[in-house]
C-alpha cells in the first residue's frame, strides 16, 4: 500500500471538508479493490496520507467510515432505482428487472449490505447508527411508493418484502461469487465442478421467482 | 470470562480427543451465548482451560474451530431435514414448513452459513476447506434428493436454488433479528416503529413464497 504525500494541517472549514471527502472517497476506492472486510483504518489512513490519530478526528472508528458510504450508496441506489422503475412495467419481469439491476449495478453497495448489520451498526455511537437510519428511512420513502405503482398488484408490506429479500439474497450472492483463494483453487481441482453463478443473472433469476411467489400468494 | 481448571498435558489419543471436543464444546457454547462474531480464540482458550498456544496444536486457527462447528452443524440439518422431509408433502406448503423449521430449529447454523464465506473459508489452509468442502457435499448428497422426491414438479437445479436461496435468506434474517444494541435503543425510542419481524415466521413465509414462484415459473 503506497502512501500518498501527507496533508498538511487542516484549519479552514472547507480544507475540514476536503479531508473528509478525501477518507471516504480512499476507503470505497480500498473496498472496491479488496472487499470491504479486508481493508483496516490504517490501510485508509495510509492511502489518504494522514496518521490514524488525525484521521480519528474525522470519524470514530473505521465502522463510521464504511456507514457513512452505505448512507452514500443507499442514496444512489435509491434514485438510480426511481430512474429504473420509472419505466418498467406493467409486465412484473421487467419491474423485477429494474429492481435486480438496479443493486447489481452497485458492488460497494451489495457489499455494504451484509456489514451493516453485521459490524458498522456495532461499533459506532448511537448518534451515527441515527443519522444513518434517518438518511436510509429517506430513501426507501422515495423507492417504495415507486414500487408500488410499478407492482399494483403488491400491497406495501410485500413490496418492502421483496425489496428486503433482494437485499439479503444480493449479499449472500455477492459472498458466494467472490470465493476465498483456497475454494478458488480447491475448485480448480475438480474438473467436473460446476462454474461458479454469474452474480447479476442469479440475482435477476430469483427477484423474478421471488416476486412471481408473491404475486401467486 | 472465568478460566475453568486447566488441563494436564494430554499425551494418550483419547485424552487428545476428548480436549479437542472440550475446545469445540466451548466454542459452541460461547458462539450460542455471545454470537460468533463475538468470540476469539483468547475466550475459547480461556472457557476451555487452556493456553493459546496449547489449543493452536489442536486447530490450525480460530476459523478452523468454527468451519468444524460448520461441519458439524451441516451433518446435524441434514438429518433434521431427511426426517422433516419423509413426512412432509404433497402439500408444498408443508414442504416449505418442513425446509424453514430445519434451518429455523439451529441458530448456530443460521450464523455459520454466513460466517463461512466470509471468513472460516479464508483463514483456513487448503486442506481444511477441502476436508469442509467434502463433508458438505455429502450432507447435500443426502438431502438433495429427499428435497426432489418431495417437490417432483421441481428439477434438481430448482431444488438446490431453493436450498440455497433459504440459506441466505436465513442468514440475513438471522442478522435481521439480532440487531445491535445502538439498534435497539434507537427503536426504543420510536414508539410508531414496527416490531422486529420474528424470525422463524419470516423464513417460513420467505420459503413457502419463493416456492410458490418456483413452481410457478
Amino acid at each position: 500500500m503506497s502512501t500518498k504525500a501527507g496533508f498538511l494541517r487542516a484549519r479552514r472549514p472547507e480544507q475540514k471538508q476536503q479531508r473528509y471527502a478525501a477518507i471516504l472517497d480512499a476507503a470505497r476506492e480500498l473496498a472496491l479493490h479488496d472487499g470491504v472486510g479486508a481493508v483496516s483504518l490504517a490501510d485508509i489512513a495510509a492511502e489518504v496520507g494522514m496518521h490514524k490519530s488525525a484521521l480519528l478526528k474525522y470519524f470514530e472508528t473505521r465502522e463510521e467510515i464504511f456507514l457513512r458510504l452505505a448512507e452514500t450508496e443507499f442514496g444512489e441506489w435509491a434514485a438510480g432505482a426511481l430512474a429504473a422503475l420509472a419505466t418498467a412495467g406493467p409486465d412484473p419481469r421487467e419491474v423485477a428487472d429494474a429492481l435486480a439491476g438496479s443493486v447489481a449495478d452497485r458492488p460497494l453497495f451489495c457489499q455494504l449490505l451484509l456489514y451493516t448489520p453485521l459490524t458498522l451498526e456495532r461499533n459506532v455511537s448511537l448518534d451515527v447508527v441515527r443519522v444513518f437510519k434517518l438518511a436510509i428511512k429517506g430513501s426507501m420513502e422515495d423507492v417504495m411508493p415507486a414500487l408500488q405503482r410499478a407492482l399494483p398488484a403488491l400491497d406495501a408490506d410485500a413490496c418492502f418484502e421483496l425489496f428486503m429479500m433482494t437485499g439479503m439474497v444480493a449479499a449472500g450472492l455477492w459472498q458466494a461469487a467472490h470465493p476465498s483463494p483456497q475454494v478458488v483453487a480447491l475448485h480448480a481441482e475438480d474438473p467436473g465442478a460446476a462454474p461458479y453463478p454469474d452474480f447479476r443473472a442469479s440475482l435477476v433469476r430469483f427477484v423474478w421467482t421471488y416476486l412471481a411467489g408473491l404475486l401467486a400468494r
